[in-house]
């Protein structure tokens, strides 16, 4: 599976595992330097807001944005806010996801969601300050000159255009009798992709990449959050709760449109693996520095939570 | 009730009703073009994302940013954004706070709630989308130097410490047996004064403002917010709903912390006075260009709507 090669992070011969856990270590850290502390008023709304974003997420958004920076010869110092910022638009997904007018699920991260464990109003609004909390956190880079593309860069992904609207899409969807791999397809890059494929756009930002390593970066993002989504389809029929961390087989119970429905379980194996390669080639010209990105690219697939 | 005076944008004798028009004129033309429009996907969402942004709103925070940076020797072409951002993030603000977990509330400006109209999935995720095109439109200003800026103080006042923290504040209010003035001034400065010091603020920024000026204009929009605020809880008791545009007598039905509650009718109308007096004496050392600022604080308390 690779090892981090020229990280200037860890030790030669490390994998994947280390490198994720070196990510999530430091963004853990200055994560509880960001979010409202316990002397926070309202504390009710600080404590929501800390409560799923500290819960232990495997931290593969910032972990990538990491990689990005590494991939044009950047590191933490230039990035730490876009992946914090990235963690918390992604906990406030969840939140709302969760939430009885959406997924209604009551389960996230082995936990009861927010909404069960605070009530919906908190959740709502813990949900609305982490997301402007990202923001605030972005607007608090180190290079202020790189500040406007890099919350541009954040906010298309998330908003109407991404996420968010892909999220709508997928409500939308419960409602079709049968899905395309093409609807499919066009779900999980708004909803899944466009923000994966922020994390190492808007990380290489940072560090004041080139126009053309950010496209490159960019496409690269777009296929591996494809992988990644369709992974997490298939995971969702094969995986028992314990491991998934949250309820599992909800997808086929609520008619989601995921990529297992469309095409079958062997055939999301197969477009999991065709858009890992595909990512992966987009990272030739950044040679051994995207050595941590390749070994991030097989993790998405390979994982098992 | 004074005239514009200096503002560059009306002719001398104009007053109060015609500075909010030209505003509103202004904002709404901006906001069609920053909006989702017709073709985009998914089209549900852009739809929901309108809805209420366009539905004839007072645009009192777009006329306060455009008077903030008349104040400083600037002007729409520099506030734009700031503008139509704030006026998104109040828009947003409304449509969460409508939802049956929040004030549940059907009406509003006129016409069904955001979630009666399109469902409470869709109202949530339209909040959410605002909210973050709310902050793209911001990366968007012209003078992308202090975009870092602008967005700091912005998501400062919209979040947790500010907006979305006394929205909490607000909900845990109503299980309280009695609320004090002070109780009830903790809310209004985070809930709705916080935002409107941003309307201010964040415009003199975009215009370039000295740290003083930009002092200044903060310490008047807390003043000037909280006057607003209370003008508001005295209109909830004494307007019709045709007037009002919203369902009436809430907050008292629904034990909210009003300043009427806490001091009575007539102990709200002299606060909102002083209050009043106290935002207009931080405008003394911006002199005549002031005058369109001076004029919207008096109308902030002497509104029917």
């Amino acid at each position: 599976m690779g090892t981090t090669g020229a990280s200037k992070y860890l030790r030669a011969d490390a994998g994947v595992k280390e490198y994720l856990a070196m990510a999530a270590e430091l963004t853990d850290k200055r994560l509880m330097e960001i979010l409202p502390g316990g002397d926070a008023v309202p504390h009710t709304l600080a404590e929501a807001m800390r409560y799923l974003t500290l819960a232990g997420g495997k931290r593969l958004r910032p972990a990538l944005a990491l990689a990005a920076a590494e991939a044009v010869g950047g590191g933490w110092g230039e990035v730490a806010e876009v992946a914090c910022a990235i963690e918390m638009i992604h906990t406030y997904s969840l939140i709302h996801d969760d939430l009885p007018a959406m997924d209604d699920d009551a389960m996230r991260r082995g936990m009861p969601s927010c909404h069960v464990r605070f009530g919906e109003a908190t959740a709502i609004l813990a949900g609305d300050a982490l997301l402007t909390l990202a923001f605030e956190t972005l607007a608090s880079m180190p290079r202020k000159d790189l500040a406007a593309d890099v919350v541009s860069c954040v906010a298309r992904a998330a908003g109407w255009a991404g996420m968010v609207g892909g999220q709508q899409l997928d409500i939308e969807a419960e409602e079709m009798a049968s899905v395309s791999v093409g609807d499919v397809l066009k779900i999980h890059s708004k909803k899944t992709a466009a923000l994966i494929a922020a994390s190492v756009e808007a990380g290489a930002i940072a560090c004041g990449a080139t126009e053309r390593q950010r496209a490159a970066l960019r496409r690269f993002g777009e296929q591996a959050g494809l992988a990644f989504q369709i992974a997490d389809d298939i995971l969702d029929q094969t995986s028992p709760a314990e491991t998934l961390g949250k309820t599992p087989g909800k997808d086929k119970e609520q008619n989601k449109a995921t990529y297992v429905r469309a095409a079958g379980l062997e055939g999301a194996r197969e477009a999991a693996a065709a858009r890992c390669r595909a990512a992966k080639a987009e990272l030739e010209e950044f040679g051994e520095r995207a050595a941590a990105l390749r070994m991030l690219t097989d993790h998405l697939v390979e994982r098992t939570s």
